[in-house]
C-alpha cells in the first residue's frame, strides 16, 4: 500500500463500507465467511483466501503436496469457524513462467487429497500466468442448517472462552525453518511435531460442526492471525471485552522445548503468531461442562482460557503473577509485511 | 510453464483429470462454470476468473472504475453462458506494495457498480500483498431452476449456431490502445465505440436467462477467448463439428473501419481475438425462428452464423468465395503469452 497507515483490516473496511446487500445475504463481509439464505432450510457459507508464495508458504519448507494440502486446509478452517460442512472448492492458480509442471502435479495432488479428506469436490478454477510469486487462491462453499452458522458477533459478557487443540506450535515450527540449525536441546521428535503443525495444519471441521450443533456456542473464530488478533476480531464483532488467563493457554511440550531453544517466549508464540487454525469459541458458562464433555466423547479437546467481559474492559491478560495487563489485539497482517523474504514471514517479536 | 508444450487447457485437463465428484456435482471442471444440485429445485453455478494486470488489463487504458467493472463483467459472462441468474461475488485482491488506496477505491467502486447492476451482492473476499502485478480474482455464484443450466455439451449435428451482438469490436478497441496514434480515416466516434467494447463489455445475463428459459437452446458458451477457440470448446464437449459462414459474422461498421485503418482483417479479429463476451449458442433448426423472434421482442439480437456438423467434419469456415477451409480452434491462451507487456496482450496475427 502506498498509504502505509492502512492495515489489511482497515483497507477491507474502507473498500467494503456500505456494500449493498440482497435480502438473502445473512452475513456479508466481516466474519470468517459469508452466509447466504438461498433456501429456507439451508444456509450456504462462502469464503476465499489466497496463499502467496514467500508470504504464506515457502517452497523450501515443504513438498508441493504439503503446500497444496495446507492451502486447502486454511480455507477449510474458515468453514470450520462457522460450524459449516464444506461442499465444493474452486482453485485459482497464478503461475510464474518458470513453474514446473511436475511441481504443479504435486500441488494439485495435495489440494485434491485434503479436499477429499473432508468430502469436498474441486469443481472448477482458473489458471493464469503472471510475473511475481506463485499464488493459490481458493474459494470454498459450505453449508449449515438455516440459522446454524456460528458468527463472531454472538458473544456476551460472562461467556467462557475456549480454544481447541494447542497454540503456538505452528509458529515454533516456522521458527525451526527460519532459525539457525537445530539446537542440541531440542529432540528431532519435537522438531518434527512443530513443523507438522506449521506445514500441514488440520482444519477443525468436525469440532466446528459439533460445536454448532450443540446450540451452546455463542461466537466462534478460527485462530489464523494469532490468538490475540483473532480474539480482537471476535470481541469487536460481539462488542465485548475479554480476559485471557496466561497459565491456561494450551501450549504443548514440543512448542515449549523449541521456544526455549530459540530463546523465544512460548506465551508470545501462542498469543501473537498465526497459523494455528484452531477454533476459539465462547459458550454460556452454564453450558461449559456439557460442551467439554461432548467434545471429549467425540475424541476432541478444548481448553477454557478466559472470559468475555463488558466492552468497556477491552482485552486483558491475566499473567501467572496474577497481574492484569492489556492485551494488544495484534498479530499477522497480510499487508504490513511488504517483503517476500522467508526471514520476514512472521513479525519480529 | 517450464513445459512450453502445455497450453492453459492442456494444463487444466492434466491437473483436474479424474477429480473425485460428490453426487451433488452435476457439472465439474470443463464448462464455463460448475453446476451443483444442492437442493431439489435449484441448481447453483460456481465460477472464478483472475484478471491480471498487464495480461487482462492495463491501467493506462482505463480508469480504475472501468477496470473494476470489467473484472466483474467477465466473471458475470460465465454465469450468463450457463443461462444463470447471478447472486453473490467474492473479490480476492493481490496488491503490489505501491498500490494507491485512491486507485483501489476506484476499482472497488467499479466492482460494486457492475455487481449491483445485475443484482449481485459482494459478500466477501480477501486482500493480500505480493510483488508482481495487481490481480483481481473473482468468484461468482449463480443459480438456475434445477436442470436449467445450458452446458457446452448439449449440441447436436444439424443444430443452428448463433451469436449475440457483434464480434471483433473489443479486439479492435484494444488495437487502438496498442497501435500508433489514430489514423485519419477513423472517426472519433468509431474509436470510442470499439474502445468501449473492450473496456466495459456488457455481460449477456438477460439474454442468457432468456435463452435458458426458452428450452430451445442445446449448448452455449461465452466468447471470451475468440469465436474459433470457444466454438472449439463447445464442439469438443458436444462431440460435434461445425461450419461457420464468414459472410454471416456480425461485425459492426466501427470495427471494420478501425480494422481497415490498422490494416487488419476484420474477419480475423472476429474469429481469433478474445474479449467479446457475447454468447455463442446452438438451437434445434425448427426452433431458430422462434428463438430469434423471442430475442427481438426482448430488444436483444442474435445472428445465425453456421451449423453444427458430425464430429468427423471438424471445424470449417465457409468463405465468401464459397470455399471450405479448416478453422483452427485457436485464440487467446492465458499461459502461452509469458510477457506482461501491453504490446503482447493479444497474439500476433
Amino acid at each position: 500500500m502506498s498509504d502505509r497507515t492502512l492495515s489489511e483490516f482497515d483497507l477491507i473496511a474502507r473498500l467494503t463500507a456500505n456494500l449493498p446487500r440482497r435480502a438473502d445475504v445473512t452475513v456479508g463481509v466481516g466474519d470468517d465467511a459469508a452466509v447466504l439464505r438461498w433456501t429456507p432450510s439451508t444456509d450456504f457459507i462462502l469464503t476465499c483466501d489466497a496463499q502467496v508464495e514467500g508470504r504464506h508458504f515457502v517452497r523450501e519448507y515443504a513438498t508441493p503436496e504439503q503446500i497444496g494440502r495446507r492451502a486447502m486446509a486454511v480455507n477449510l478452517s474458515d468453514i470450520a469457524a462457522m460450524g459449516g460442512e464444506p461442499l465444493a472448492a474452486l482453485v485459482s492458480l497464478i503461475l510464474p513462467a518458470d513453474t514446473a509442471v511436475d511441481w504443479l502435479d504435486g500441488l494439485y495432488a495435495g489440494l485434491r487429497g485434503e479436499a477429499q479428506r473432508f468430502g469436498v469436490s474441486i469443481v472448477g478454477g482458473n489458471v493464469a500466468s503472471a510475473s511475481g510469486p506463485l499464488i493459490v487462491d481458493i474459494t470454498l462453499v459450505g453449508r449449515t442448517p438455516a440459522g446454524g452458522a456460528i458468527l463472531r458477533s454472538g458473544g456476551h459478557p460472562g461467556d467462557r472462552l475456549c480454544v481447541t487443540g494447542h497454540l503456538g506450535a505452528a509458529a515454533a515450527g516456522l521458527m525451526t525453518f527460519r532459525g539457525p540449525a537445530r539446537q542440541p536441546t531440542v529432540s528431532a521428535t519435537d522438531i518434527d511435531q512443530v513443523r507438522e503443525a506449521y506445514v500441514t495444519p488440520r482444519p477443525r471441521i468436525e469440532v466446528g460442526m459439533l460445536l454448532a450443533a450443540s446450540g451452546a456456542v455463542t461466537a466462534m473464530v478460527d485462530v489464523s492471525d494469532g490468538l490475540a488478533a483473532d480474539l480482537g476480531h471476535l470481541c469487536a464483532e460481539s462488542r465485548v471485552g475479554a480476559r485471557i488467563e496466561a497459565s491456561s493457554l494450551p501450549i504443548d511440550a514440543a512448542t515449549r522445548s523449541v521456544a526455549q531453544a530459540y530463546e523465544l517466549d512460548p506465551l508470545s508464540l501462542a498469543l501473537y503468531e498465526g497459523d494455528d487454525y484452531e477454533l476459539l469459541f465462547s459458550v454460556h458458562p452454564d453450558q461449559l461442562t456439557n460442551v467439554l464433555a461432548m467434545l471429549r466423547a467425540a475424541g476432541e479437546t478444548a481448553t477454557p482460557i478466559g472470559w468475555l467481559l463488558d466492552e468497556s474492559e477491552k482485552l486483558e491478560l491475566l499473567t501467572s503473577g496474577d497481574s492484569h495487563v492489556p492485551l494488544a489485539p495484534r498479530g499477522w497482517d497480510h499487508l504490513r509485511l511488504p517483503s517476500t523474504e522467508p526471514s520476514q514471514m512472521i513479525p519480529d517479536p
